[in-house]
């Protein structure tokens, strides 16, 4: 890893001594090593799917079990104040907050971010300068979206008795689309399959020019890379808690609404931990003043506690690090693609470009699905993406360089056998 | 406890020869007793609230410790699969249909209870036969109806433009405020502060021949009596998981659809899990044709898990002998309150008949709030609810007849030392 190299404008390292030895010396001078003994990684296996699934923290059990044991078991309905479960979802949020670059208060851990992108925006459709223009028509977003996001403004659109059109355009169009028609731009910022990242401060102000609304969907990005949502101008985003903030299968997601707009914005799912005083039982929704009238039902706490021990795996952590690293490990994995692979007809889609590029890398190729399945079998975890993508994720908190090596090894392995040509890794599954 | 007692007209039963060894005598004739052995209990500790949070079965530390290390820490992603957790929601969904009277597929674990009862109230209120009535003006609850339930019909209420007027009358009054301009009804079984049951074959049917979609909101009464959502003509129902079903704090929400209904209905938090085809990944959203639909974002694996533990500690009780013994605890418990708590103040308010009556008792007293927390100083847990309610849970998995008997001298005790009126009674928290 070469610290001088700046994240923002280079272009891909080449290491022309690279060996296996290489990749275990850069691994002693690595930084960030000493994080990896936070997780639990199982023998074996090299784990490049910490982008859909992150790995279990060490403390997500001692910490589950001491709120199940005591809070739960022992002090009974009484933790929702002696163990303060009842603030459990903002005091999450906090932590959360320094990581996306956002401020005390801002950030609040709630429900899953399918809800979370519900809430804000059936908020922002529904604040009277949007509501009441007529003119605003289109809700914009781009068409290789996660199509979660879309799904969600399909059902936000429709309950408004489809008042507005959902436009489709392709990432590169995003910007050129925006105009004082659109009312809001829904935008993840790294994109799911390719991790192409949008520049957030560049499209807030093209949409800001335009008086849009923009939400952010953190999921691919958050944890990965630097996110700065004040800085960069972010009034509103949500995320993920269960990809690189190791948060448990499920876990929680989170939203953030920037200071100015908590009081502004409203959300139809008005649920009692919402409210200004939800002890008080009255029968009428007034929402708190602050992040947490996003809240809705009761806080799932158990979820939240192992999402905790996750988000702490960043404790102590440099972002700039990180991002360096992440970008190291992406270098190394796609050079080493290139020479070992790139003749089994491996084409990588992702950005060349480190301002562009997330932490994770997606190779096309024919036979994507069947040698995904042989590579797991082999020990090497990354996921197929529909239609023809192998996709590899790299958490620089847990990833080792020499796991690129080795990974690539034993896929170049797979495809000088043939093993990937078995009849049994051929069936799709429901799932993968 | 005389099981010859029917449950639907019996009044109260009287025990001439009561005293604390003819409750252990009932202890030791219930046929229920084994159950206790199934959660635990703290010492010094007697827990009237699990109407609020149930206890903790003992299986749920084991299995979210099997969750954690085995199918996260090992098999990290692949457990989708392996460890079929995308099914997860079903699968504890179809565990709890029996015990609320719903046939296999027709129940379904997710998010909370508020955000449940959006998806349906929205649903219905979307329901093409509903929203183009525009005699159909009327969201119908009760003023003394859990409060999040209200201010979710608000929240629907408000994201459809105010097209329905939300109408709060007494209990007593729902069925006769019934007619063709009510769209939607939405009723709690069984009132959180009185404890006071609806019959939902008569509301239903009142419903039904107004053409009435009614909604029932099983928090306070699945688990802690027989629900026979089939056999009573019910369409949609929504429940709660950390009450009587032990799911641990902030516990997964469920929710019922009659099987004619799951394609009929749509609801607008369409997130990807309850597409059709959600790892096909397509931009357009399709719903599943089956009660996956009501799925919106990824599931909470950890928190369904704990629910599935709860759920489980049903495992071979026969609702009958639980509402038995939950009636005889009610009745103990009230006689008791009657003979040395009645000169203090304490006036209960839970319906005198049986058929009327849930699961907990509440006593109205000038000082319960603070009386509460000075008998919770002395182990004995329920709750305070405003303006003026000590309210006890009595949950017949765990809770004993002597329970009953050593809970009423310890607040005898607590009246007659008159230690309720110290100071540090008197301040309300914020939660209780």
């Amino acid at each position: 890893m070469n610290p001088s190299v700046s994240t923002k404008t280079a272009q891909p390292n080449r290491d022309s001594n690279l060996n296996r030895e290489s990749c275990i010396a850069r691994d002693k001078a690595d930084p960030l090593a000493f994080a990896r003994a936070r997780f639990f990684l199982p023998d074996n296996t090299i784990y490049l799917d910490g982008n859909s699934l992150g790995a279990r923290p060490h403390a997500a059990l001692a910490r589950l079990d001491a709120a199940i044991r005591d809070d739960w078991g022992k002090h009974l309905i009484q933790s929702w104040n002696t163990a303060d479960w009842v603030n459990l979802p903002q005091r999450v949020g906090d932590k959360i907050a320094p990581l996306i670059g956002a401020s005390v208060g801002e950030v609040l851990v709630a429900d899953s971010t399918s809800v979370n992108l519900f809430k804000l925006l059936a908020g922002v459709l529904s604040l009277p300068e949007v509501a009441n223009d007529p003119s605003r028509q289109i809700i914009l977003s781009e068409r290789d979206n996660f199509p979660t996001d879309l799904y969600i403004a399909e059902g936000v659109n429709k309950m408004l008795g489809n008042r507005y059109r959902l436009k489709l355009v392709s990432g590169e169009e995003l910007q050129s689309a925006l105009d004082s028609s659109v009312a809001a731009l829904l935008v993840t910022q790294v994109d799911y399959r390719t991790g192409r990242v949008h520049n957030m401060d560049e499209l807030n102000r093209a949409a800001a020019r335009c008086g849009t609304h923009v939400i952010w969907d953190l999921s691919h990005s958050a944890g990965a890379l630097p996110v700065q949502l004040n800085q960069d101008g972010a009034t509103f985003a949500v995320g993920c808690g269960y990809k690189y903030f190791n948060g448990g299968p499920g876990a929680p997601g989170y939203l953030y609404v920037h200071r100015d707009w908590q009081t502004r914005l409203s959300t139809p799912l008005s649920g009692w931990f919402g409210h200004a005083a939800p002890f008080t039982f009255v029968p009428q929704y007034t929402p708190a003043e602050n992040i947490s009238r996003f809240q809705c039902g009761t806080p799932s706490v158990l979820a939240t506690i192992a999402l905790d021990a996750g988000v702490d795996t960043f404790a102590d952590i440099s972002m700039s690090h990180l991002r360096e690293k992440s970008l190291a490990l992406t270098d190394l994995f796609w050079q080493l693609a290139d020479t070992h692979l790139s003749s089994f007809g491996f084409q990588c889609v992702a950005p060349r470009e480190h301002v562009l590029r997330g932490s994770q890398l997606s190779f096309a190729h024919h036979n994507a699905y069947a040698i995904m399945q042989a590579i797991i079998d082999r020990g090497v975890i990354g996921d197929f993406r529909r239609p023809n993508l192998l996709r590899f994720g790299f958490t620089p908190l847990y990833t080792r360089f020499v796991d690129c090596f080795d990974a690539i090894m034993i896929i170049r392995d797979v495809m000088q056998s043939g093993v990937w040509q078995s009849e049994k890794y051929q069936h799709q599954h429901a799932v993968t």
